[in-house]
């Protein structure tokens, strides 16, 4: 037998999803190669500075070893970061919070401290994409919950809630405001889910990243809501609020003390999360809630150019979000990753065109699936000025329209 | 039913070990509040600065927007790293490297990658005590193996290795220079793994983070054995090469194009590595390897100031290392888990103490074992500076002589 045919990959190590979002990198490579300007509403990654004491402290950090730090987050940060919680009206203290390798190591981290493997964690479909991952990592099985673009994709009611829940279910897990769906849900959804949670005994792993981006009243954490304190972990990251995705700075907070003593442990295994970005980090706890308001409010006018835009094209289908910087819409297009790669290799005007991430990435993997779930939908990120993004729905309404049915 | 009695941590979240370099810190701090100055030769961290030019790379990083980069690694620095590999004899394509976040992220993808929840992987005793976290959050089964002090912790021999492995072994795990022993693996050895990886289809994973602390002869790395391409992992960080633990930035590198397209999927789901970190290591990069001497200079002075102080302790056992900078030794001593707790609690000389790694944590752990492995066994760090490693040693000397039997 050959060697290298004996050299197999695990079947999970094969399992493990290409990312939706950036698998027709590609092709806007080449779109780009032939001279197409390309707009990226694909991915989430904002365009707005890193605010300027961020990296003033990287500019000046002054240490002259740049040694291991702690494993749960440096004092001083964590301190600094239960300010910021305080001033969202949620009392932490810092013994409460662990500090993260970006959001996405809290999630793996609540996900391995929730369940055992074979356990099941409910989530509601479209999601971020990269729970599929972790749960993968974690040989724990997401069991998902259909939302509805012509609801808004608020939660269904508690007797579909609950019917998908099962005695391997172990937790809940929501993302508020929703990556893809932009969704902000309500107090009174949070009620509901924590009743359950009280009721059946389950975890709720709340995925608040884009917290600072609510467009309409104020946000609602799980942490805001009473009796929970044994059931919620909290996920939460910098990369949005500070647009600062490449430090890779998030957080689990949990008032569960075992929870939190289970994390750590976690965390020690991987040593300590990178110690310059928690000095950035702090610089920024210390500037207060006011920084975010400019941001918010261009993030608001980005959204509703988008939402107007997107209203123009003839059934299209998407209520307006309330939150995040993502609005996922329903298209006249019954294969929408088709027409994310025609955008790329065939379609343009005026020699520019638009990268758009195709819906059934946000969903659950299926095995050879008839018909992959969500694929008449996109999302579309608002992380671009907002000429561009006017120019850029114009560029959808075209494309639609021109779109080889 | 108290709703807080439901809210149980998973079997495996309450099963993460607490490090057994760090649970003695609390005992520590005790006893520099006594004002008593506490030799820490428990934990790797390099007293050495932090290079200039990886500080001036943080300094002067001029982007605006610390944007999400390349999942497997800024495409500029994977192109700098297999320049470096190429320095040290190993031809790798920048497609070969994935950037991790540490040594510790590549151990976690490359179990992950070669074994499927119930694998099994051999590794030999004493290990990295952190092996044992990422073998727990992939559900892989270390299969030790155990090396002696009396025979400097070099392998086994071969029959020995092959009765160790099983239908589920998956791979061999190695570390060389070691932590925590010390030891560098001869040529012989590395080639004996690789004939029985090669017959039996097995991969190697080969822990090189201490690949430029090697004090006698030269480095042989799995990568430079020929024959191994399908087989062979190499797990790397910066973390100690460049005294900048704190940074978070290792690799793993393979010319097995499945493993390293899998490598790439599952850092996908975590976006990226710290960005900022990776432009002061290209920085680094870009110096060449004559930075490395003066640095392995100054650690075989204190490797010698360390052996030598050991070999006057009546009844100890250890056989010179030839690299990394920790020295597993056998004290007179039948638990030195308490006797490094009595050198922090009880013991001073002078106002001095010394604090050391207690040897079972870098063993396999068992469920109420009646001994613990490597209870006789504590492992020194020499990472204090000369003079302070002589009156370390001489603490530690008189420490033996007057702990109660």
């Amino acid at each position: 037998m050959e060697p290298s045919l004996m050299m197999r990959v695990s079947a999970r190590g094969n399992r493990f999803p290409d990312s939706p979002i950036r698998k027709l990198a590609p092709l806007a490579d080449a779109a780009i190669a032939r001279g197409i300007h390309v707009h990226s509403l694909n991915i989430g990654q904002p365009d707005v500075p890193t605010p300027r004491p961020f990296l003033d402290a990287l500019h000046t950090y002054d240490r002259t070893v740049i040694a291991y730090g702690r494993s749960e987050g440096e004092p001083a940060y964590r301190l600094a970061l239960a300010g910021y919680y305080r001033a969202a009206g949620i009392e932490l203290d810092e013994s409460d919070l662990v500090v993260t390798i970006g959001g996405s190591e809290a999630i793996l981290f609540a996900l391995q401290i929730v369940a055992e493997p074979g356990d099941e964690v409910l989530c509601f479909e479209p999601f971020y994409t990269n729970y599929n991952t972790f749960a993968m990592m974690s040989g724990v099985t997401l069991r998902p919950l259909r939302t509805e673009a012509a609801s808004g994709f608020h939660l269904p009611d508690d007797p579909a809630i609950l019917a998908a829940i099962t005695p391997r279910t172990k937790a809940i897990l929501i993302c508020s405001p929703n990556n893809p769906t932009g969704t902000v849900l309500k107090e009174s959804e949070l009620r509901r889910l924590a009743k359950m949670a009280r009721d059946l005994g389950l975890f709720i792993i709340s995925d608040e990243v884009y917290r600072e981006f609510v467009y309409e009243g104020t946000h609602t954490s799980i942490l805001h809501i009473e009796g929970l304190d044994d059931h919620a972990i909290l996920v939460d990251s910098i990369s949005k609020r500070y647009s600062a995705c490449g430090a890779r700075i998030g957080c689990l907070a949990t008032r569960n003390k075992e929870v939190r003593a289970a994390a750590v442990r976690m965390a020690q295994g991987r040593l300590c999360p990178p110690v310059v970005e928690q000095a950035a980090a702090m610089a920024m706890t210390k500037l207060g809630p006011g920084i975010f308001g400019p941001m918010r409010d261009e993030y608001l006018r980005r959204r509703d150019i988008t939402f107007e835009g997107l209203q123009r094209i003839p059934g299209l289908v998407c209520e307006k979000p309330s939150g995040a910087f993502y609005i996922m819409a329903e298209l006249p297009i019954p294969d929408c990753e088709a027409f994310a790669r025609w955008l790329l290799t065939d379609f343009s005007h005026d020699g520019e065109t638009l990268m758009v991430a195709p819906g059934p990435g946000f969903y659950a993997q299926e095995e050879a699936p008839e018909t992959p779930k969500g694929l008449n939908q996109v999302r579309l990120a608002y992380v671009l000025e907002i000429p561009k993004l006017k120019r850029a729905m114009d560029l959808l309404a075209r494309a639609v329209d021109q779109y080889p049915a």
